[in-house]
Parts: structure tokens; C-alpha cells; sequence
């Protein structure tokens, strides 16, 4: 018998995170999303994630000053990124900015690391932003900005403007909700190629390609593709309940670890309300409200982070083509930690399979077949 | 209880391969691998995998017509490898090659999975040979060479040179072996790629980004770096001997799922075998053997299909650096096969974690930290 999909399957040991007890609870090294969300910044959980305890206010300032010098690409890398045309994925764009970043800088020996894993945090916010500016208007940007976070990097290099505390805040807010998530796909693909000894650019460059699925980390774009079709939240009720007659999937809802509710979809719905204020597409975050209670009611189904995160981000000020790459620049902390784990006691991760295919037969020679 | 390696662990269903039945048999679809490797060309084999079932002659006829049309490489995609320096690892250029290859030939539709499989198979001698003579002497090498066959391309392209037949028949069978292999560590992260439902390159790449680690496809290089230290069979059996009283590894030694022999081994030392007959270096088959022979006496321990690929493909002309990479060409017909399977009955694989990490703990505010 075979465990298709490895439900319930434990993989692996890990230290780093648990999801879902109680159905509801989320927690990153021993401490609760909640506790960290409403205290500290994206750089102090990503230290906590890779380092495994929160830093010093002094371990906290050289982190971010390693990272902020850490923000320049390459020519080569920044020549490869022109290549790429304006119509492709951009989860296609960082998976060949990483990839191109690895061959360039190679991690060479596991003693590097840290410092991998340091250089690729701080330089994904620097190749989403360098690509989409270039095939945009033509413009090359400085990825080295002046901004102390990661956060404010980010929002500078994927809208092109100077963030405000509101928009900064919210961003990192999101950054720590998104870092960590346990054994999903794309972490469980970081650990079993990090489990082959491959190098540590492999890694996250096929993780990333594990998050560009739609059943992974496509979800927050595909709510906010559904959202902006409603002008207010009469329309949004009527619609949701429209598409449930018609059973079509409504993105955004339910999760298959949190059976109570996603303990991230408040934290980033308070982030959107802020947001919204006085901002000229607020209807936004109503129609989401509306599509929340009509799932509720109907459905009995609670939002996830992907929903509420969509219009955060628009709120913000960025595209929806690259929601699911910001998800990856967070994730990068959390994919880290577990091939930093990984490697600290390594077995190579080869399951078996079922067989149902033909039983042994006679090879036929070509001029004998069909 | 976690199941570390998930080894005996049943991941999913597949009908493409079984190995290790009896301590020694390898089958793909039904067909064992010694009578494949007696009676087809590769392209045949790479049909079955990824068709089902062997091709008629019309049908290998125009599947071969149809890779030799794709032989060609973007311009975006040369001038990308012309950014990979020389002394880049070769793995990293097929990484990046074909993530970038994802950016400028998207899958698009899944309905084009087929076409995607073939365009790939039928560019990676090219995104191999093209950075290799480029970087080794600045050629620019065509890559829709006149051979008729993968093999034939993927030597010419790699050693530079027009290919004997007997070359042309070791290279042909080299593919046939390392093709499939059921759910070994590659193949098993393009499956948890694909079943998020991201597209084709992104499982390829995650899948060569495997196949890089030494504990994967990396053996058949180890093999060789051992065996021309020795010059001659006196040499290497003392060399063994010795590393084996140091309690060093011996790469291309013993396999996880066969106990008994690696059928494919001693098809791959009858090539070696023809290959040497007035080769220069005939001396690394005798080394070999020798090695061999230490093995079995000593540890009890067969060679694998690593040890002997090392001095075929040596004989044959091929730089050490792209043992892998040749490897990953070959493969890409079993990953393929497997993407397509998974797709057709799909459920994400998230496994779960055993977590052994710290309590919940309270949030330390910074300025009270440490």
C-alpha cells in the first residue's frame, strides 16, 4: 500500500516549527506567530529561524548590516536577468536568478552556509526588483537602496517608491507570517535535495520551483484575481455565492493543517484594514469581508493567509505578479533553517513506491513491432 | 516515530520501473534492462518511458526527426551560458540552462507537457556542449549537429569530435542505464514538484539540482578521480588495500535497493571492455578491475553502474566534469515519465514532521534580551 500525498507521515525530526496543534496554533522555535508578528521584524525572526534563538539587539544590528551589504548583484547575474523577456513568470525569473547567483558564487563548502544563505536573502528583494523595473520601463535600478530593512528594500524595489511606516510595517508583518511552515512541498524539496549533499543554491532553487505551483504558493494571487472582480461587497456576496452554485474552487479558504482556524489570517487582516484607510481601491478589503462571511456561512470555511495578504499587498502597491515571489524571499529564512537541519544530520530521503505497472515481458524487436 | 529517508516507506504508485527485485533485477515498464540494453537505441528507450510502450519504427523515426529539430538553442539561452565562468560547476550550467530555457519556452499548458519533455531532452547536449567549448576555447559550437542520434550529438558536442561506432553504441547504452530509476532521490523531488502543479522546468530543475549532490549522481566522477591515481592493476590493488585499512570510502561500490549484483554493472564494463582495446589508457580497465576485485574479496561488495561508467566515458573522450551532466540528459527521460505520472493522478505530498524543538516560551522583548 502506498501513502500517496505522505499524509500524516513524519519525514523527519525537526526543531524549527509546529503547525496546526489544536488546530489553530503556529509556532516558530517555541514562540507563537502572534507573540512574534506584533513584536518583532522580519530580520529578528529569520536570525531566530537560521540561528535558532532570537538575537541581541547587537547580533540584530550586525544582521541587518551584513544583509544591507549583501544587496549588490553581479553583472553577469544582472545581464542574465535582461535576458529574460517581460512576459515570463517571474517565479521563473527568481528560480534563474538563484540558479545564475549559484554558478557565479559558488557555496563550495558547507562551512559557507551561513553566508549562502545570508547572500540569497539579501539579494532576492535586489532580482525581483532589478528584473521587473528593467523589463518595465527600461530602467536598471540600484538594488543597493539606503533602506535599514529588508522590508523597506523590497517595497522600494517591486513598486519603485519610497515606503511609507504603514506599508513598511504591514510588509514586515507579512514577511514573518510567510518565513516558516514546516514540512510543506517546498521546504520538504529543499530537504531532500539538501540530502543528496547537493549545494545549498540547488536547494533553494528547487524549492522555489516547488512554490511557483498553484496548490502551493499561487493562492494569494489567484484571491486577489477573484476579489478585484468585485467593485463592493453586494457584488462580492452575489458572486461568491454564484461560483458555489457552480462548485467552483474559491481560493483562499481552509488549510489542510489548521482544522479551527489559520492563527496568520487575523494578524494580516488587521494589516489590510490599516492599510485600506483612505486608500482609493479600499472596496477592496469590504468585498473581501463579504466573501469571507458568504464562506463562512455556506462553506464553513475560514480564510487562510494567502486571502487577506492579497489585498495587503495591493494595498501596498504591488503587482499580483509578484506576491508569490515575495512569498519566497521570506521563505528563504525558514528553507534555510530546515537545510541547515538537513545537513546537521543527514540521511539521504529515498522512499519507495507501489508498483502497478505490466509484469515482466519479452522485448520485441523493432521490425516486429506495429 | 519519524522515518528518517523514508527508506521502505511507499511514497506513491508508479507503472514506469521496478529495481532491486531478487537483490538484482531492473526493469523499465515490464522490459529488463539487459534485454534494452542488448536490443534498443536510447531514443527507443526514452519513448517507452515516457509513451509507455516501445515505439513502432515509424514512430522512433519521427521521434528522433522531431529532437534533432530541437536541437537548437534560444539566443537569450547562449548568451546566458556565455555568463557562467569557466570554473563554474557543470551541474549549476544545466540548472541554470534549463530554468532559464522554463523563462523563455514556458510550458504554458500542461497539454504541452509532451513537447516540453522532447524540446528539453533534445536541447541539454547542446546547453552542455555550447558552455563547455565556449568557456574551454571561446567556440561557439553549433548545436543542431548532423547526428543522427541523442548519443551521437551529445558526443560530438561534448568531446568535440565526429564519434566512432563503437563510442556511439557505448554512449547509446550509458543512456539506456542510467535512464530510470524509480523513486530515487531526483526523481522523487520532481514528483513533489509537479504534484503542487508547478510547471515541467521547474520540476527538471529541482530534479538535476538532486541529481548534483555526491551522495546521488556524483559517484560515477568519485569513481574516476579514484582510479586514474593507479597505473596500473599491481598499483590500485595496493591503493585499495590501503584505503580500505584507513577506513576510506570506496565510491561505485554496493547499492541501496539491489543486494546481490547492479545488473547494469556488467553491461557497462562489456563497453568499457570494447572501448579500451588500443586505448592509451587501456591501463584504467585493468585498474579498475583490480579494484573490483579488492571489493569483493575484502568487503563483499559489488561494483554499481558508477564505477565502470567512470572508464567508459573516459575511453570514450569525455571530460570528468560532465560525467553528471550526462547522467542528467539520460534521466530526463525517467523524470519526464514520472512528472507525467504523477500529473495524471495527482495529490500534493506534504509529509509531516516529528518535532523534538523547544516548548512553547514567552517573547522576549529586545532590549531584554542578552
Amino acid at each position: 500500500m502506498s501513502q500517496a500525498g505522505l499524509r500524516g507521515v513524519a519525514a523527519g525530526q525537526t526543531a524549527i516549527c509546529t503547525c496546526g496543534a489544536g488546530g489553530h496554533a503556529l509556532h516558530y522555535r517555541g514562540y507563537s506567530i502572534e507573540s512574534l508578528a506584533a513584536n518583532a521584524v522580519f530580520e529578528e525572526v529569520a536570525w531566530l529561524l537560521t540561528r535558532g534563538e532570537l538575537p541581541t539587539s547587537a547580533e540584530l544590528e550586525s544582521y541587518r548590516k551584513k544583509l544591507r551589504g549583501l544587496r549588490g548583484l553581479p553583472p553577469a547575474l544582472r545581464r542574465t536577468l535582461e535576458e529574460i523577456p517581460a512576459n515570463a513568470h517571474p517565479m521563473d525569473v527568481i528560480r534563474t536568478g538563484v540558479s545564475a547567483l549559484g554558478a557565479l558564487e559558488p557555496e563550495g563548502d558547507f562551512s559557507r552556509q551561513t553566508d549562502c544563505a545570508d547572500r540569497i536573502l539579501a539579494a532576492l528583494p535586489g532580482i525581483v526588483g532589478y528584473w521587473s523595473q528593467f523589463t518595465a520601463n527600461g530602467n536598471r535600478p540600484q538594488t543597493e537602496t539606503e533602506d535599514e530593512s529588508l522590508a523597506g528594500q523590497l517595497l522600494r524595489l517591486t513598486t519603485g517608491a519610497a515606503p511609507t511606516a504603514e506599508k513598511l510595517r504591514a510588509m514586515d508583518v507579512s514577511l514573518i507570517l510567510y518565513a516558516e511552515h514546516e514540512f510543506n512541498a517546498s521546504t520538504f524539496v529543499a530537504r531532500v535535495v539538501a540530502a543528496t549533499l547537493s549545494d545549498f543554491h540547488s536547494a533553494i532553487v528547487s524549492a522555489i520551483g516547488a512554490l511557483r505551483g498553484p496548490l502551493h504558493g499561487g493562492a494569494n494571487e489567484a484571491a486577489m484575481a477573484l476579489v478585484e472582480q468585485f467593485p463592493n461587497a453586494e457584488a462580492a456576496r452575489k458572486g461568491t455565492l454564484e461560483r458555489l452554485s457552480r462548485r467552483e474552487k474559491i481560493m483562499g479558504f481552509g488549510h489542510a493543517v489548521y482544522t479551527l482556524r489559520d492563527p496568520r489570517s487575523d494578524i494580516i487582516k488587521e494589516q489590510a484594514r490599516i492599510l485600506s484607510a483612505g486608500h482609493p481601491r479600499a472596496h477592496l478589503l469590504e468585498a473581501s469581508e463579504a466573501v469571507e462571511e458568504v464562506m463562512r456561512a455556506e462553506k464553513k470555511l475560514f480564510p487562510n493567509l494567502d486571502f487577506y495578504s492579497a489585498s495587503s499587498y495591493h494595498f501596498m502597491g504591488v503587482d499580483t505578479g509578484l506576491f508569490t515571489p515575495i512569498f519566497a524571499v521570506s521563505r528563504t529564512a525558514g528553507w534555510a533553517a530546515h537545510i541547515f537541519e538537513q545537513r546537521a544530520d543527514n540521511k539521504l530521503i529515498r522512499p519507495g513506491a507501489e508498483y502497478i505497472g505490466p509484469p515482466e515481458r519479452e522485448f520485441i524487436p523493432l521490425e516486429k513491432r506495429g
